[in-house]
């Protein structure tokens, strides 16, 4: 059995009875009912998902999936392709927004080289990041399938083996990515799974100008007319209209929910591929917590698809995980809660009124 | 010139050039432009009021100002009035809600006594609670005014007292407060300010039903029938409809703003204190972070009235402080970007084309 199959069938839904225990206690707070609101949901699910209570959410690491696209050639971002390894060197030195807002979490950084378009092997081979390249970028979606269903396994099976690996010291998982234009195979998932054409998903990604808007819309209608995509199939849809750090986005949350262990999925382009994970598996959905609303067109559709609402909603459009690592204080918040409250029994205080 | 007045007078807009200068930097951060949305937005304002790059947010600090209510006696809540006390005895052992969200963020909570019925001195004689102890609870705002104009006047000031003992060694300051049947005089005073009945502003409260909620409503609209209190008249307005720990909160914001402090406004009753706050001095409202929306019906319009868009959105209804400690961990993420991340000159990263 492959390492995707075997971990596909080890993801268990959310304990139902961890769940009603939490419940149980949340009731009996030291506040009116549920005042918490969706923390309180939060600390509900959390037990759930790792059969304990309090769940334990200390230590934290989040995976960056770096990645070219060929499409990215076609001039769908302002920015040039070379971006995506400067910005990888950038993610090693400590300099950018994942960085300080993974610090500020305590938080872990682990950069992973899905096929970044550039000789990376020197970091790698100095362990500053870990290396998946599966090739330098996917090919072009404008006039093909982005990669062989054997590599969109690769991806997968990629993105398992990392949250193995940082499962074994770590409570909740994140992802982030950075790959210049992928916004585009993004919203090609995201019109796929909502069967609506790119004009009802695509957002300015990282600040495309109108003609090139146009044109970026143009492409990605043409990469689904060619390309065909099942969207009910999960390795189809990565296949042939996503991209290498989708899959192993993919492939993290997987790993997570096989391991029991919450995963936040940070903004549009992580969605795209927690909608990925959502086709191989629905009952991954059960271990996947939205960080927060992008300013992405495309991110709201693509969470009801997902069926998840999210914790915060800050116009945030970077990616790299930094949505994810913001939300990583109000996992750890609920989960504090559910044990470090007092009842009304234990603090003596009056209850409400009948 | 009184303690009041003189604070008032003390307090300044932020400043522009400070402003200017985070913009400028903001702008050539490694990432798309202002890609990390309102925390840019809050970044920005943080230079402004503190008028230093890096603003330090290390050291925190939440008041949790408790009263009582006269209006409580007539059964606007489902919790006797017993609980405030109560309450305060659950906060210096650490077990409520604010204690545990504080202890996440790294924040000092400090008890103030406004008001509360019921015999504190224990606590403030071993230095557990601070004691501004106005009376027993406020009057009937249905029978009458809630307060004299000079006790109104003792409320504001016990706050600015306490910021400025909290500003001794905190960078960040945030309301919180405690007091069976306080969204009672919060709706009244939200109504007043938006010149609408209590039908427009008035919620559930700690969750009273039906019956009890039309009694709450009939209550408020006679309260503001029987006291006019002048909407643009802070003190008036305090003193009519309000609460001694709402006077705390006002006063705790107007101390902010003089030392030139950021202050997180909690929920539904903070935010009651904010205006408050605001018609005494527009300038305050520079200094506000309104922490987050709260489930609470009339907190939409009273933040409209404030002008403040929430960090948060998370259905919170607890109040003591809860929101705006869970808000802290975005404030200090705001003030770390500034500085932390690399500019695109820095990082050797390709900027965008043109």
């Amino acid at each position: 059995m492959s390492l995707l199959d075997d971990t596909i069938g080890r993801i268990k839904s959310q304990d139902a009875g961890w769940r009603a225990m939490a419940r149980t206690r949340l009731e009996k707070l030291t506040m009116p009912h549920w005042a918490l609101g969706r923390l309180m949901d939060l600390a509900e699910d959390l037990a759930g998902m790792t059969r304990s209570i309090p769940p334990v959410i200390q230590r934290k690491a989040v995976a960056v999936f770096a990645a070219d696209h060929g499409v990215a050639l076609d001039g769908v971002s302002r920015y040039p392709r070379e971006v995506t390894q400067q910005m990888v060197h950038n993610f090693v030195r400590g300099g950018a927004g994942i960085n300080v807002l993974a610090r500020l979490a305590g938080a872990r950084v682990v950069v992973v080289d899905m096929g970044v378009a550039g000789d990376l092997s020197g970091l790698a081979r100095e362990g500053k990041i870990v290396s998946h390249h599966v090739a330098d970028g996917t090919a072009n979606i404008a006039k093909g399938p982005a990669m062989t269903p054997e590599q969109a396994r690769r991806c997968l099976e990629a993105g398992i083996e990392v949250a193995l690996q940082l499962g074994k010291d770590a409570d909740l998982l994140a992802t982030g990515e950075m790959g210049i234009g992928n916004t585009t195979p993004s919203s090609a998932i995201v019109a796929a799974v909502a069967g609506v054409a790119a004009e009802g998903v695509t957002g300015g990604g990282t600040g495309v100008e109108n003609t090139q808007f146009l044109r970026k819309m143009e492409i990605i209608n043409h990469a689904l007319e060619i390309n065909r995509p099942d969207s009910h199939d999960g390795l189809d849809l990565l296949a042939k209209v996503g991209g290498f750090e989708i899959g192993g986005i993919a492939g993290l949350i997987l790993g997570a929910a096989a391991q029991g262990k919450p995963v936040l999925v940070d903004g549009f382009i992580s969605t795209a591929g927690a909608l990925v994970a959502q086709r191989l598996s629905q009952a991954s959905t059960d271990y996947m917590i939205a960080a927060h609303r992008s300013a992405e067109r495309g991110h709201r559709i693509a969470l009801v698809h997902l069926g998840k609402q999210p914790l915060l909603d800050l116009d945030l459009r970077l990616g790299e995980g930094t949505g994810a690592a913001l939300a990583m204080n109000l996992v750890e918040a609920a989960a504090r809660i559910l044990t470090e409250v007092a009842t009304f029994e234990e603090a003596a205080v009056s209850g409400a009124n009948a």
